[in-house]
């Protein structure tokens, strides 16, 4: 029962009760009380702020999966009537829509990760591919560490790298995202985030971790696997970890069994090298119950049990972060996994928040990934069909097109590796330079449940000069690229690029469309829950500098 | 005020005044009746409806009217402090996002502009291509015609054609939308309609209008000019502009005076011969004063100035047709012009409704058209600059992609011609067989701000077999298609795919994306005003099916 119908039952209560007679004014008195309570309208302030972000997650992701959820033949959701999470938050709260571009008269018309994170923790415009700075260069403080001085416990979660652009526009000051060993740096030494949970172990180990045996066994004495620890992106001999151990009062944590043992009020868990297993891999390991890395729910469980021990409240950002990478590979059956890898976390926070008046929960992108559809097309065009209805006039069922059958959904839910396996199939040392349609066909097929032929599949390991050659580029100082013919300028990202191109080869079997290989400026869906008092201002279009600046109010009072 | 707080007003008077003592049971009565009378919560019913179908207007599209007008560097709305008369509403009132596929179990995944709007008007699930019809072909009521059974007003009002798909859906039932000649005779006979305003003359006129002087003659006489009356797309003899006047009772309008002059409360006003005017034709002719139709935003307004004297209230539905239009076409500039005339129609509903209790306002899509999106590139990255930011480290700004430059908002207001312009330069019968870089380039220059070279248009000419030839189809009869290299199978509509190959001679200038030339699943934006007790049940995820059932009970109870 929402806020506004008990208000109603409270004022006819009244009403009924006691108002008709002059005799009863404590009655009213209390009545009145009751529906003051009850109202909750003027509620502006929570002690708790989740903020969930899917990553790459625009309104198309989004429709992607409630899709799937309500329409999918085998949809793992039937037993629950094809809800999401997301859905119910929905039902229950607000919804809105947040535009996400670097902010202001001087900004530009595309964010990336780091950029759109800062803007959203600190409510001010921030420039690309900066972490924790507003336009001009300025450190400025995030929401996260205005908690913390406010005496609120703090946390961070994500399945890509504690380092990566989003975790860290919330907890760390630098003036670009590659600069992660520094991020890791701050991280550990600011004390201000409480619990951390993700992959990136690789700029928190010795540069020499990879053949230095003592390094190696002090991160056994820790409980490490050899896996979380197999190299280092460092190029100084710090180990962050046992700083953090010993330094900081850290807790660690390298598995799900020690993430679930784990004591304490300070915890930093890193559970891959990089970053954490993508979401087909923990489909498939969820059900053969061989899991070693916790899942996004599990870690969201375990930072909500220990942030909210603290009575002072918390600030808790959890993100889904590889829903982006799978947009950035035009890979549909990933990013429907990644999907369903959040909304089993949303379902983990909306069921720890569904009968709390003192939490918002704000549910986000920071970008759409990818430009995605299910789009209508002229192949495979559907056969005439006799229908039963009396305004038919004698004429057969036969739309002009291929609107896309339901059993994609399936299909795409079935597969059973991303494009990344089927490109390490085809060279596991990414040497495409040879590579056949027969050889890409045969890493589609096998796993894909679209099929393909080595003729469909010929365009895939096509490469060209790079037209767009920039010495000294992380991405552009190379000297071939995947050939893509239509809007290459959008395909960034060197060799991966052969990923788009597996994309395009399964389209017309998907019924899907990609537009880019990188992010586009649609405006996102804000999913809002909490008091209707704090909520109600986010069913409007919005800007996400706008959004942070709502939720440091609603948690913090005017700063 | 909203009414949340007047009722938080109320309730705190009540307790100020009154509670704290036994005596003044009255005044408490008079308190608890104020605040049952403005908290409104429990309002669900509504005079009228206004829907306005923004067709093919995801949140992309949306997305880049709102960051055309908040900032271009001249954005048109500058006096207006960057505020779309959208966003007014969605501040205002509820925002929510809607799915919109053919509905149930034996839907498919996207859907076409027929059985969208039929699934909005009957609340009912549709098949693909149907007007008016239920997926088992069924004749079902549509909100309008159960409107007017009640006494209601009704209306209809469209930029493209009123027997085009959208319009057509409300008031007419055939099996195909194709059947527009049919569906003319149905929307005059049924006398449902008592406002039709739109283009589309040609399925109303006489098979051999364009020859016989007689009747060319009587639609002198009706004040029809020339271009309106020009050809037909009936087979057989009837007018049924004559008929609607003479036997149904309508007053009729051919241009923006007689649309202004027109009296009586049904009126049937065609503006053009097929589809009305597009936008950037609008925008001119309404600079130098020159318009001969009326705007979108003047039909709109004199809908509401006729059915508003219905006392028992209305139902109008209001289409932004050609958004979709420049949407499968791939041509940025154009759909922008064409999202700023359909705000301008909101703008003109807002204004009418904004102090109104008893109208619950609607705007919606119904479908994204062309998967579109401003995205980040290798094309022309960014010189490194200096910032003066403490944060900043020494080192200096230099993103590694381009962003997108705000001034390619104002390029695209620029746009003085859609690419149907374009094409028509560089052969005005569409022969597009021998054509050369250099024309194209020549035509893009012409009406883009954004410059090409012939190189850089070599690839819109270029044609080839269509692989998906297919006899006596509509579409793809055509034995040879303009060559899209990737997502081929989503370019459906023959010759006019060269208008897709111009978009991608853009892109890169553009920061512009496409992933189609159809249409896309992603689920599109609902803004709802109107009392709360009703639009409360919108900010959520829906699908087109329940706003169709939550519009129909806010309008005409349970039916």
């Amino acid at each position: 029962m929402t806020h506004k119908s008990l208000l109603a039952v409270a004022i006819s209560s009244c009403l009924l009760t006691a108002c008709n007679s002059d005799t009863k004014t404590v009655e009213v008195v209390k009545e009145v009380e009751v529906i003051k309570e009850m109202s909750a309208i003027e509620v502006t302030q929570v002690k708790n702020v989740i903020l969930m972000i899917g990553d790459g997650m625009g309104a198309q992701q989004v429709g992607l999966l409630e899709e799937y959820a309500r329409r999918a033949p085998n949809s793992i959701y039937k037993s629950q009537g094809g809800k999401t999470a997301l859905s119910k938050l929905g039902e229950m709260g607000q919804l809105g829509l947040s535009l996400n571009a670097p902010y202001g008269d001087n900004g530009s018309l595309v964010v990336d990760s780091a950029c759109s994170a800062t803007q959203l923790a600190t409510g001010k415009a921030s420039g690309s591919e900066m972490i924790g700075l507003d336009s001009d260069g300025n450190i400025v403080a995030t929401i996260l560490e205005k908690a913390k001085e406010k005496g609120k416990a703090t946390g961070l979660v994500s399945d890509t790298r504690i380092t990566h652009a989003t975790p860290a526009a919330f907890a760390a000051h630098q003036p670009h995202r590659s600069l992660e060993a520094q991020i890791a740096e701050e991280l550990i030494a600011s004390n201000n985030v409480d619990v951390m949970l993700s992959g990136g172990a690789r700029v928190f180990l010795p540069a020499d971790i990879s053949s230095n045996t003592q390094a190696q066994q002090a991160m056994q004495a820790l409980g490490a696997p050899a896996n979380v620890y197999k190299k280092s992106k460092r190029s100084d001999g710090r180990n962050l970890l046992l700083e953090a151990k010993e330094q900081h009062g850290y807790s660690l944590a390298f598995d799900n069994k020690q993430l679930s043992a784990a004591q304490g009020t300070k915890l930093l868990g890193l559970f891959a090298n990089s970053g954490m297993s993508d979401a087909i891999a923990y489909t498939a390991c969820r059900k053969d119950n061989s899991c070693t890395e916790p899942s996004l729910r599990e870690m969201t469980l375990k930072a909500l049990d220990i942030l909210s021990k603290d009575e002072d409240g918390f600030f808790l950002m959890i993100e889904g972060g590889q829903i982006d990478w799978a947009g950035h590979l035009n890979d549909t059956g990933w990013m429907l996994h990644e999907l369903l890898r959040f909304d089993e976390a949303v379902d983990a926070v909306y069921e720890w928040v569904k009968n709390r008046e003192d939490t918002l929960v704000i549910v986000t992108a920071d970008h759409e990934t990818g430009s995605f559809g299910f789009s209508y097309s002229r192949n495979n065009l559907p056969e005439a069909q006799s229908l039963s209805g009396d305004g038919m006039q004698g004429r057969d069922y036969q739309p002009n097109f291929n609107f896309g059958a339901l059993s994609h959904l399936d299909k795409l839910y079935a597969q059973s590796g991303t494009f990344y396996k089927m490109m390490d199939r085809v060279d596991a040392s990414w040497n495409f330079d040879n590579s056949t349609g027969q050889q890409w066909a045969d890493a589609i097929n096998e796993y894909s449940a679209f099929k393909v032929t080595a003729e469909q599949a010929s365009a895939v390991g096509v490469r060209e000069n790079n037209d767009y050659y920039v010495a000294g580029h992380n991405y552009l100082s190379a000297a071939q690229f995947p050939k893509v013919n239509d809007f290459k300028e959008f395909y960034v990202y060197g060799d991966e690029t052969h990923g788009n191109l597996i994309g395009r080869a399964l389209a017309k079997e998907q019924n899907t469309v990609w537009g880019t290989g990188t992010h586009t400026a649609a405006p996102v869906p804000v999913y809002a829950f909490g008091p209707y008092g704090v909520t109600k201002q986010f069913s409007m279009m919005q800007h996400h500098v706008e959004i942070g600046q709502k939720m440091m109010t609603a948690l913090l009072g005017d700063n």
